[in-house]
């Protein structure tokens, strides 16, 4: 029955994981694909057809610049991609449509002016969310070089000497952006391209995505979220941990604890069939079960102030989310477990791992250890 | 006048650069904004708000958390974020929306139900195209740090010997991938992430967008093509440099002047209120001027496949482009001057810099020298 599933994306795989998915063919700019009849179909231009032939997983390249040129006619305004693409489904009959959430309203009303009917399926690939054992290699993958990124900023961290609550290395005083780049190039000397790593310290790590800057602070946690793409499949990897050069307070271990007993609770809970929601309940109530509260102080949210977790693979961010709303978890899902807390005066402490969910659990693929304090 | 237009982006700004450009704020997962009557509103998640009000360049920041708890009703379904934004268009009583082309099909599906009248406009901003002073100093910034990495990669291929046609350097066989790792680590360094880069010799830079792999060549032409994005400011540089290793053929030598020629007359050409295609044409037409055509041998398109060049900024591909499609070129403008010869036979030269349009010519912002054979 799915033979009869008419598909269309028109998208660049550099931002649409869909296309990448369905391809496995990096484009910077957009490209029409169709799934006619069970066959996959790339329609492109001149520029990447010979790339396309090679490394694209479908039946058929089409040649978007010979249609052009044969639906040019002297003294007619010249023909469009989007004429190219009529053309393409008219030949071959097509006029029921699946199509994403996402595909642009200028596109959607073209097709629906030439008489096609357009279908919304959202997520447009759910089987996406359930990993084959190859994509189960590809982001485990990625995450051994996300520990070997993050590794070397621990050595660094390590061998680094505290003055006046400050952090120098080498001599100079240690920076997020040193830290950042010194992970980063480990990442991409191993082929994983590291972007908007977050090495966030003091008062910085309270804005989860805040990226820091300037100079680490010591006895005080630093946020080291890396999540890197690999340049050859697409995949992500996705890990964070916190530390602490210097010493630690007992309120800043008793935050740490609360965060790792938090996300081990998660983690545990996890298995095919379980609803996403209640993990996160149980790993709020965790957290809140340590005195740790989440309110608006002074108009600013603090304390669990984002979901559990989020889906894993060719997106940074997909299907499924573990958060507040219900969602029921199955085998071959990979998801992050990532609590976190954040205060203002405190700071950030957030502890991320990557899941496999199987029958009976999961299987955690992230392998570095969890140390909070660095002397 | 303009006061009276109200747009709506639904979009993360990693991906969507109107968002990035709107509010300067970079968020990896999709918010709302608005402008309505001359003001700038982001609706964002608990997430995101604190670092969107110190980051945002908006006027007003909205919590998505606080509309979601206002209209939940016990025994109804949740809310979803379109609900809010519903209400947010109704607290403002908005009814037209302008959008861009990208709006999601489902999104606008949503607010033509709830009754809301939608224009597209595409581009959505088209004063992007225009480079303010400070956009040029950034994307200048970005340049110098794609030059910094492709020295640094020249700097590898000039220490190292040639055996047998293959690149030695400290002893091993010189490949593309270290290459790449060489010029995207100095990026990395200085801020600036490098993906795709491309550095691909001999029949593997016959594909334009083929990133190249395993051993380079000796004695053939090896495509450069560098094009960070800044994690400061998001402005990309792109430069591609070709360059040979050993001895160059007079054949070799000729297409290399070929592409040469042909960028400079292009680069001579550009001035405010010329049509981008003439220069494409003129740039075209130097390279059949030198004996290499553009034809499809064997199914296989080859010589000038592609166009001569495209906007750049916030997107690496952007309004306006350089092909053989009729557009005007303004001052202010910034875009990529790109010509290249692509055989099956002899691999890929492609010479490529940025220009600054002016009112009576352009600038170049490229400073790095074109070298062809390195010894």
């Amino acid at each position: 029955m799915k033979k009869s599933i008419n598909r269309l994306i028109i998208a660049d795989s550099e931002k649409c994981a869909d296309l990448l998915w369905a391809t496995r063919f990096f484009v910077p700019d957009p490209v029409f694909y169709l799934e006619i009849a069970g066959k996959k179909i790339l329609i492109v231009s001149d520029l990447e057809i010979s790339r396309a032939k090679k490394e694209a997983r479908v039946h058929q390249v089409l040649s978007l610049n010979q249609y052009l040129n044969k639906l040019r006619r002297p003294g007619k305004k010249p023909p469009t991609s989007l004429d190219v693409l009529d053309t393409v489904l008219r030949e071959r009959r097509v006029k029921k449509l699946v199509v994403p959430s996402y595909l642009g309203i200028r596109e959607a009303n073209f097709l629906k002016k030439r008489g096609y009917h357009l279908e919304i399926q959202d997520p447009f690939y759910p089987e996406r969310a359930i990993k084959t054992q190859e994509e189960k290699k590809l982001i485990t993958a990625s995450l051994r070089a996300t520990e070997a990124g993050i590794s070397e900023g621990i050595k660094v961290l390590r061998a680094s000497r505290i003055k006046q609550d400050k952090i120098y290395y080498q001599g100079k005083p240690l920076t997020s952006e040193t830290l950042k780049g010194v992970i980063n190039c480990k990442m991409m000397s191993l082929g994983f391209v590291g972007h908007k790593t977050i090495v966030a310290g003091g008062k910085q790590g309270a804005d989860p995505h805040c990226t820091g800057y300037g100079p680490l602070p010591a006895h005080q946690p630093i946020v080291i979220d890396v999540f890197p793409r690999s340049e050859a499949s697409g995949y992500h990897g996705d890990i964070t941990r916190t530390v602490l050069k210097g010493k630690a307070s007992p309120l800043q271990k008793k935050m740490y604890l609360a965060v790792k007993t938090a996300q081990e609770k998660g983690i545990r809970m996890i298995r095919h069939g379980i609803d996403a929601a209640k993990v996160h309940g149980e790993v709020a109530a965790t957290l809140e079960s340590f005195g740790f509260k989440t309110e608006n102080r002074n108009g600013k949210p603090e304390g669990y102030i984002h979901s559990t977790g989020h889906g894993l693979g060719l997106d940074i961010h997909e299907f499924p989310r573990v958060s507040r709303l219900s969602e029921i978890l199955k085998q071959g899902h990979v998801v992050t477990v990532e609590p976190g807390l954040y205060y203002e005066k405190l700071g950030g402490i957030r502890i991320e791992d990557v899941v496999f969910v199987t029958r009976k659990g999961c299987e955690v693929l992230t392998k570095i250890p969890k140390i909070f304090v660095i002397l």
